[in-house]
């Protein structure tokens, strides 16, 4: 019997099926101070107990992203590890905070599947869900994958291909009435821009910079626990597609995220991801450059916090000045990432 | 009086002598977190609290390795500064869990001194003892190096060479009666796979590689405050045997180990290292592989927990399909370490 | 309304203004694993609890040089992004040991101002303040910078240049009674020599040298929040004056500072900077050295505790055993830090 891990096929997955996944992972103060120093996150509540409590937390939050790359990391080896492609995120919501101490685990459940016209590969949807130890649900989200058959002669399923919300309603995003972004001191957080000096329409250049190293996206990708080879192997890489290791796509969000902070100091915690694509690989070496358009603003259930509905671009040796974007077809050159998320920031 | 270490010579060495060796160090969960982020570990016991508590921990145990490194590391300045070549490891037992909070020291004893025939270098055995703040001992094992005389006129020792046992006893395995295999959740620990699943003679391709960078490898030998000096001076190394920075051979053990999860996820400890043998040295670049043959398995004293013996090879740039091992002359090529230690299982 | 921060130019400062920096930032035992595996310090009293107990400290104290560049850190965004050049440091205090758990955050007040006569760049003089969640001052220091101009049409401000002291008075040393120097174990810490064991005019070689990575560097630098461009974009620095990323200079200092364990291990605790030069600027691949000569020996308030004046210079690629240094003109080939600072050294 063949005890090491293969992964699931395409023809593995079955419509409704629950997949607990492996390695429940206490997070620690460890691990926030690791992901510090690998993005440079300067938000105020995930880098000050006293700022983080006086807003209303127990203690300082674990930053949404490293909670969100865990959670992730344990699908991999039953997910994702025969797939050909990454298609996309939905409905990703970021329900309790995460504190160090606190235990995650994952399950997802196949909740949608689309064999190929060529046979050979097909679309796996699934909702992961993560856990605390009080199996109180901290991250919810749908993500789809395309998956390769290893037994092309496995029949085809019935097609089922869920109904995603196009973004996720801000009516609906957890925001803890114990919150009080009346507390919010602008000094400590760098910024003197709120809620209400955000307006649809309007784009922020996040400015700065940061050029990645091979060592950088492999540690943390396995802070992650996150196991796809792609990432670690150059033997084996470097007669694949890129001839080189490619960057977990999470990197290059949580990057974007921290560069982010210039221009967005105050959106201090993320609520949901709408939706996200990685328009293109990234690989050491590369310089990542970020801006961000406001798309929607609106209220939450605590009136003292309100919601940005922001599309972030990532870019690659590409400075955002310009705003680079979509094009008629396709992207322009050097975008990396195109992310539409929730994130909350104080009223004033 | 010249105050820089300048380590000692073989000369300086005489059997009995005790050497308490510097620089205690408390072990934290930054210091877990590191390791894990380095090395990609997966076992579900060192990586979620309430997990090894279920199994019948007092809270996460540190990686055994990790203890091993860092009691280890302490030991180099005093024996291994002037080393020639690390010879071999012996009869190496992890005793008891350490954990975050524990501060460890070492103390090592000669047991053994051989001058060699050419007058210019010899060898020492020394018994390496790592104990807790309880002064409780948690790590003993013997290792022996090749160290240069410093004054060639130095009269040569009388020849003492230990008597080594070729693998440590399983009846003797430290196996904490508290712990309880039974507990032991296959779902969490990502393997149906349990004691009673392995056979003597079996092997098992652990499948994935891993490439390593310089400052992943310095990072790591850092955290364990090993100062020897081929692993951080390019400088110097430039002009050295093999023109660059070589890595330190615990790099390989705990990368091997963390791959050989793929296979083994719930030989969840290492309860002795019977033998080790650094075949040949590892460079940044290298991709390491690793494969294991099952070469004993036997009851502990715990009668919920079995143990394996495994001998787990590890490669650079040479995946492990074909379980590449030792030929009549030497290694096959691509063969870095030949470890021989036993792992404890929960049996079923 | 710009919501990126553009930073201060020479203009936006005035004399006696009082600059808050923005975000607070909760030390972490997680902080303190990754700067010892950054730079694998290994004075006993930063790395095991019970030795800086017995000492008479609370619990372990975070590394004086972590908790220097956490402070210096918060004041980049606001002092030196638009600088052309760090000149100097003086006056700089470290006052009360800061601790895990302990929060800190920067305050600056501008203290001399003068514009240069080509009427594009001044210097501004700043003493920053780090204090913990208390309120208590733990850091202080005075550093001055030379700063562009915005708008070359802003008028002169009156020169102010603060009068700063060549160095420390040691009697005003902050060195807590409650730590008792004869408590120090020379076997743990790794050297006999204590203060009187040092002499006026002595010099140091240090010996070891270490290689930095790109990978270091920056997670060094980001784990301090220090968002200085020059150390991370390699996009914008191919086409900069030195055609790749600068390391930030308080790297060269903590390598230097681990390193002088071999010669000063029991110089447990830095009580203040006198002042330092960053003679030349480093870069990923460079090997560092170091040396020290003893300036100066002093009695502190703490009779069991002596104080060192030590001028430590570190080198690239340039092992120390010629002591390096200055020479009529400039520095000898090399040199790329000339740091003068009182170390604390129990009296035997």
């Amino acid at each position: 019997m063949n005890k090491t891990n293969t992964g699931n096929f395409f023809e593995d997955f079955s419509l409704g099926q629950e997949i607990r996944h492996a390695t429940p992972r206490t997070i620690t103060q460890g691990d926030a101070s690791l992901y510090l120093a690998l993005f440079g996150s300067r938000f105020a509540v995930t880098c000050a107990e006293p700022f983080a409590q006086g807003l209303g937390y127990r203690t300082t939050p674990i930053d949404d992203l490293l909670a969100f790359h865990v959670v992730f990391g344990k699908t991999v080896p039953d997910i994702s590890l025969n797939a050909v492609a990454n298609l996309g995120y939905a409905d990703c919501r970021f329900v309790l905070p995460v504190y160090a101490g606190d235990t995650l685990t994952t399950t997802s459940t196949v909740i949608g599947l689309k064999q190929n016209s060529n046979g050979k590969t097909g679309t796996v949807y699934v909702r992961s869900t993560g856990t605390n130890q009080n199996a109180e649900i901290v991250i919810d989200y749908v993500r789809w994958v395309m998956v390769r058959k290893g037994n092309l002669d496995a029949p085809a399923p019935d097609v089922v291909v869920p109904d995603l919300p196009d973004r996720v309603d801000p009516a609906s995003l957890a925001v803890d009435q114990v919150l009080n972004g009346g507390n919010f001191d602008p000094v400590l957080s760098g910024s003197n821009h709120f809620f209400s000096d955000y307006s649809v329409g309007e784009k922020i250049d996040h400015v700065d910079g940061v050029t990645i190293e091979e060592a950088e996206h492999m540690t943390a990708t396995r802070l992650y626990q996150n196991t796809a080879k792609v990432h670690f192997n150059q033997f084996s890489e470097k007669d694949g597609r890129f001839g080189r290791r490619l960057m977990y796509g999470g990197h290059v969000i949580s990057l974007a995220r921290a560069i982010s902070f210039n221009g967005l100091a105050n959106a201090f915690s993320i609520a949901a991801i709408n939706g996200g694509r990685h328009v293109a690989p990234c690989f050491a070496g590369d310089t990542v450059f970020a801006w961000s358009e406001v798309l929607e603003v609106a209220d939450t259930n605590n009136p003292t916090i309100g919601a940005l509905r922001l599309r972030t671009i990532a870019t690659k040796d590409h400075p955002c000045a310009d705003f680079p974007a979509e094009l008629e077809k396709g992207y322009e050159e050097g975008v990396v990432l195109d992310l539409d998320y929730w994130a909350l920031i104080p009223k004033r």
